[in-house]
């Protein structure tokens, strides 16, 4: 990368600048790791301490922070800085990663049936099965699965090795990356004569607009009827959504959580990493799950749990806090029976 | 899918069928979500309280069952709803999913040495290395990989992306979904002169017939010997099975565990969500551990654990109750203090 | 297998044979589990009972260790007896698995610009991507993708399905499992107007010398500079590592953990499966944290922790004890009350 201060500030018109105004940036970094030459931002005023030792030739900082910047640094109040930074990010990732050429790659095997858009970019040894549909401007990266009759939005863009399965419906501008698969079958058993007979699973997935899930992410299909993802929620790395489960929109659930089968998560719900939730529960909506908490009830809109079992969050934290003077207590009631 | 109420008995001969005889059914829905031509069902008697206000046209309930069906419904009494359910569901997805015509696809790369049954479908862009073996009727989707002397029984179905690598042993009417790893190396070192160095991990894995394994889950190979998973068990999406794991005969393995090397599970054992088992161990026949539980000691046959440490269910309960009375007690305390 | 004993202590000069020095060995396996004919070793004594009983033909024990071989049975005494053994497992894995001969699969889709050491092998349906580079003698099995601008370094053993994403570095080496993702998004969002927008990411991953990676472990890119993995490191099946994280050298990552943002790993660390650790923390070196553990602080060097959230190690457990007690507590406590 390289950007003079112009070409920044171009980028960030709502921007006002103060300081030395001569600088050309080479890299982004945090104001402790920034170096001469680098773009650094404060975001969260925690790290305010590292932003008059930072030696960043450019900061990004709040309108409302009152600082000076050092001799030959400038100083760039913005109403986000975190929002300004990602807007030169994605700038630099237009030059890192140029568009892909529309078009399927000669090894790439598409059954007659299917339909592709001849703006979408369908990568090399991509399968797409008969019946499945790609719309105008996706990216299929490389060795990309589309099931029978599956479907996928304009301008979505599935990284190397996503499997979306047999009438699975992915919207617009979803993001999903390597490995993930996105209609495996539910996990249900009926136990009969000392065997797990199978229940087939013949449901889908349906993934809303804005959605992003990470790598190695499972999603099975329902059992009958959908599993569903609605608009706007962002789902990490290596997380479990069981057979007909809902998921409101703009959530957030971090890597490695688990949901299992048919509960449903309102709008705006955060679960944090490792946490499990049991299945056929409703999670009331803006309600955020700690992580690696376990989850078997119901809750109320705007519920801040964690723990296993989960408990509100202050009950939970006071409970710690008890747990680790236990040891005490024990003494204490020893006296008293003395 | 659409089936006349004369079409559907005949899937589910034994069947006893009382009300309205006309509906043509075009739907599978939970007795709250269906509507007036859907097929729904009362399994769990917990939701019976939602039969009497379905608007579904038919309804599969257990033989035991007394309740007359609203006017324009019928009802199917049947031993066991689900199975019955599970009948129809297995009609529409041999509907929904045609039958693979049997084959080799040109794109997939298979080696002179491996031997292919000619019943078998080998989909697009499968890669079989050397003296591997693929049985019968198996269905191998897309981008699946079986490496160098390994084995698929007959029927089994390997979706997109598994990889059975080299020397390991998949049995008949086997399915395995999309990214599953069979055969990474188990994770072993020995720590010499500040380093950690690599065990050889030379044995294989060995999975006996009707076997299920879920997307991305990870089964690794014997250091030597086997890792060995036995007849009828189902394994969910994301577990970690590590090396020289034995997994007895029809046991559940829900979504995220993890059991660590050479620990042995018994028959009909099962394990929860998110649940660590550490390694050798004995878990006794017909044991159960929780859901997030981490067990770190052998279990009985019929053992009920859960918590971390895992404890007997009744006592992990019990203590789960109490520590939400420790701010409580910690008052008492001081009060007897006082 | 065949090893004459001869041959046997060919690959051990260090041993010391004692015993029956004739055996013909056509296993390895548990001093329990072997047989006439079999190899086996005792290297935790807590085992040493087994080691009386043992059918095996020839054990290799600790050198310090005292006892006499059965008739017809051979002891090998070295200095360490799990090295040994691995020394014997390599030398069967050689027959095992033939080197690959060097050179690009034809099914393989190289870009013009993209560099390939002659001595490298590219296996079937592989993808690399513009200006990669595969070093010499790396192997690459089956459905790898190698994004533009990806490096991978001399020796380094990439396993099918592996996804090394654009701009990532991976050493000399390194063994990544089947379906590993290097360079998946990092999971960052500002929320602005009720919607999550994604803040781009567009560092990288870079993997020193000699690490180990697990099947289905996931490593994302920085948000702007590297996710770091230092030498010889050992990270196991479906672990998350966040983007940001520095790893440092020797650490040990056991399956299933997942380790938030910006965290930072000094040396020697040992990170137990299904254990979760915040983001921003700094691990001091040689720091161990149990299994399944919560840890949200910063942490010394040498600490041994375990428990949600993590207390050092004696702590936790004098509380898991007196957690058991509870029941008995509330008792005295009411009995006092009287």
């Amino acid at each position: 990368m390289e950007y003079t201060l112009k070409a920044l500030c171009a980028l960030i018109p709502e921007g006002q600048l103060s300081g030395y105004t001569d600088a050309t940036l080479c890299g982004i970094a945090s104001l402790e790791g920034a170096q001469l030459g680098d773009l650094s931002f404060l975001s969260n005023l925690k790290y305010k301490k590292h932003l008059a030792l930072s030696k960043a030739s450019v900061v990004l900082i709040p309108k409302a922070f009152e600082a000076d910047p050092l001799p030959n640094q400038a100083y760039l109040q913005v109403p986000n800085p975190s929002l300004a930074l990602a807007k030169v990010c994605a700038d630099i990732e237009r030059t890192l990663t140029p568009a892909h050429r529309p078009g399927i790659h000669p090894s790439a095997i598409v059954a007659p049936s299917a339909v592709v858009d001849p703006s979408a970019y369908v990568g090399p040894l991509c399968v797409i099965e008969a019946q499945a549909k790609i719309a105008a401007d996706a990216v299929l990266q490389s060795h990309v699965f589309i099931g029978q009759g599956a479907q996928i939005g304009s301008r979505s863009w599935l990284f190397s090795g996503v499997r979306v399965l047999e009438r699975c419906c992915v919207g617009s501008d979803v993001r999903i990356h390597s490995n993930a698969v996105i209609g495996s079958d539910g996990y249900g058993y009926e136990f009969h004569e000392g065997k797990y007979l199978k229940l087939p699973q013949i449901g889908n997935v349906i993934i809303e607009d804005w959605v992003e899930i990470g790598a190695n992410t499972t999603i099975d299909r329902g059992r009958f009827g959908a599993t569903h993802i609605q608009e706007g929620t962002k789902i990490d790395n290596l997380v479990q959504i069981a057979h007909n489960v809902v998921i409101g929109k703009n959530c957030l659930i971090v890597a490695q959580a688990g949901i299992a089968g048919s509960t449903h998560l309102e709008d705006y719900v955060v679960v944090g990493g490792q946490a499990g939730i049991a299945g056929h529960l409703n999670i009331g909506q803006g309600s955020q799950i700690g992580a690696q908490s376990g989850l078997n009830h119901n809750l109320d809109p705007k519920s801040f749990v964690r723990g296993t079992p989960a408990l509100p969050f202050m009950a939970a934290h006071r409970i710690d806090i008890l747990k680790q003077r236990l040891p005490d207590l024990f003494k204490r009631v020893e006296r008293l029976e003395k």
